[in-house]
């Protein structure tokens, strides 16, 4: 009882994994050992969904076998759908996601089956539906059809073809390939630890996967890269960085969304993959004043001493931010699409913790009254 | 890394709260200052909920307010009705809950807003919705038209009554009171530590409600209950247990559900309680046979050197299994039924999560391999 709280849990080692190596001194991100920088330039998204499941990458036919399972899967329940049409259009799209998420465990025959072969069939099941969901919503909130996963197409382009009704674009594509690339497994973070404390009752993937969509929707973790953009379109122009900088962060209480990290104290590896990226696009797209705005303020915060003291560098919210803006993703869609890549993650860390369980259940200083008497209702 | 990893977080203190002690090793239990048998003895759920709420106990007016609030919250928006409707019949009961309160947030004013006001009114709302949610479902799935909640009763009256459509059974409303008052709050327990993490990240309290309902769904957690009386039901008769006993507990590997916690090493004290209820309910029923059923297995239990070394006694889940199938409550209604109550709980430590706030982000072990290199998928 004497022990003082770690709120945290902060430095707390709570699970060994094989699924990713997070070196925050160095700035090192690996998936299965291979690094962060080599798969965002070889993988496809189904190649490192492969990866975080089986433990190694795929051959040819392993490839085009998960990539074909997941298009097929991407079909959406008629339940779903109905659903989905009849939520509000103003919901919040990362409740939308949770519920509709919550809603397929209703019609999913291996819902309550825990073994491994169910969970490997739901993980890949989930991955191509919640890529579905998330295009979906964005059409049927502006009173659009939504449109049905075609079964040619890899996770990247069934995305942005579902989303537009149109061929997809190459360009578009490729950059949401690598955006899925980068943010599929990261460790412990808050939403995959949350989905292994629900799946540590012995509960189900579903549940798993619930809790980490509704943990990834807060602003300090996967609602970041939206309030990042928030911001950028707040400054509105490059030229008025130096004084909203100046105004909101040096002399106002106000934080830069998108800049610092719980583990990594060197830059994020993912940021500066996401920075050439953003800056290319946002060349070839011939607008180029997000990608500015967000590399000045950048720049003027690494000046800074208050950042440099702290190790405060920008993480993987913040260029992801300009990637998606400069391809038309509506920006409260940004972390609907995260939860698109980090579903192979949190599925890897559901499949592992089933593995070799234990309930997760810390303990906690009580620090109210004791010994209190009942007083009777009308003596109070 | 080099720190072994505390796979169940045992011991490992991760928040102070006022909320409630859970002393394992004396089996005490205290809710804000008044321990479990005092508050068994003489509150209503409501004056519990008050309690964690408000750190002290309601006056009549304070109490009647509460009362009343909570039977008009219980009112489901028609769109969740709309959805109950549309679930399939044989939806795991808590699957159906965790996406209803998942729906709820999508047409809750309140729901994007993480004000303490916002929160209060959300924690009463909430409490009276889950209420009505578990009786509608229960009736829908067997084609029965939901019964709205009246203002005139308390929250257990309201349950039997939307449950059954009839005048509450003044036996069974105030089994369901117990009950509720008993499991409303317990520490740092997986799905309030769930709750917990989903809010830490600055998400909102809908997000938080539904990782608890997923967490609280396995049969390490609130699935124990329903699990503890399948058991009973499958031994049959109270002449069955010592060779039930013998065969599967000592000469097979099953082990009794309901028997032996994380945290008490003595007996739990909700046991204790929840053995005289369901002893006097079932005398007072005509039918003993489910209370012997699990009185004499406890007392095998008890004489046996295996629990005795390992201190394994009845916990909250082995008698209020009987408890609620003499009141008649369906076997798979019996975790959304602790969900009815925990809810108190849930919102008590949401509320003072999000009052002193830090992201609950534990570190990892990784165990995978380091330094590949991409080789070209045809050489694979």
């Amino acid at each position: 009882m004497a022990e003082p709280a770690k709120k945290g849990l902060e430095g707390i080692v709570v699970a060994e994994s094989k699924t990713s190596l997070v070196n925050g001194q160095d700035g090192k991100l690996v998936y299965q050992g291979y690094s962060i920088e080599t798969l965002a330039e070889n993988a496809l998204f189904e190649e490192v969904a492969f990866l975080l499941w089986n433990e190694r990458l795929p051959n040819r036919a392993e490839l085009e076998n998960l990539r074909a399972a997941i298009a097929a899967e991407a079909a959406l329940p008629d339940l779903i759908v109905a659903q989905l049409k009849a939520y509000p259009k103003q919901a919040d799209p990362m409740a939308v996601l949770r519920t509709a998420v919550s809603a397929l465990a209703l019609v999913d025959a291996d819902s309550e089956d825990n073994s491994m072969e169910a969970n490997r069939r739901k993980a890949v099941r989930l991955t191509g539906q919640i890529t579905t969901i998330c295009a979906a919503w964005n059409r049927i909130r502006q009173g659009q059809e939504p449109v049905a996963p075609r079964k040619d197409l890899n996770l990247a382009q069934n995305f942005m073809y579902m989303l537009t009704g149109n061929e997809p674009d190459p360009v578009a594509s490729a950059a949401i390939n690598t955006y899925l690339v980068l943010l599929a497994e990261h460790g412990m973070n808050a939403s995959t630890f949350a989905s292994r404390v629900t799946v540590a009752t012995g509960s189900d993937m579903h549940s798993g996967v619930v809790s980490g969509i509704g943990t990834l929707k807060g602003p300090a973790h996967g609602g970041a890269n939206a309030e990042a953009m928030r911001m950028f379109l707040e400054i509105g122009e490059p030229a008025n960085v130096p004084n909203w900088f100046k105004t909101n962060i040096k002399e106002g209480d106000r934080r830069i969304m998108g800049i610092g990290h719980r583990i990594y104290k060197a830059l994020d590896p993912r940021a500066a993959i996401l920075e050439r990226h953003a800056e290319a696009l946002a060349k070839s797209s011939g607008n180029e004043k997000w990608f500015q705005i967000a590399k000045q303020l950048a720049e003027a915060a690494r000046a800074d001493e208050y950042f440099i003291e702290r190790r405060l560098y920008p993480n993987v919210d913040y260029y992801s931010a300009i990637l998606l803006y400069t391809i038309d993703i509506d920006v409260d869609m940004f972390t609907p699409l995260f939860a698109m890549s980090r579903i192979a993650g949190w599925t890897a860390h559901i499949i592992e913790q089933f593995a070799n369980n234990r309930l997760i259940r810390p303990d906690v200083n009580y620090t109210g009254p004791m010994g209190l008497q009942w007083v009777a209702i009308d003596q109070r």
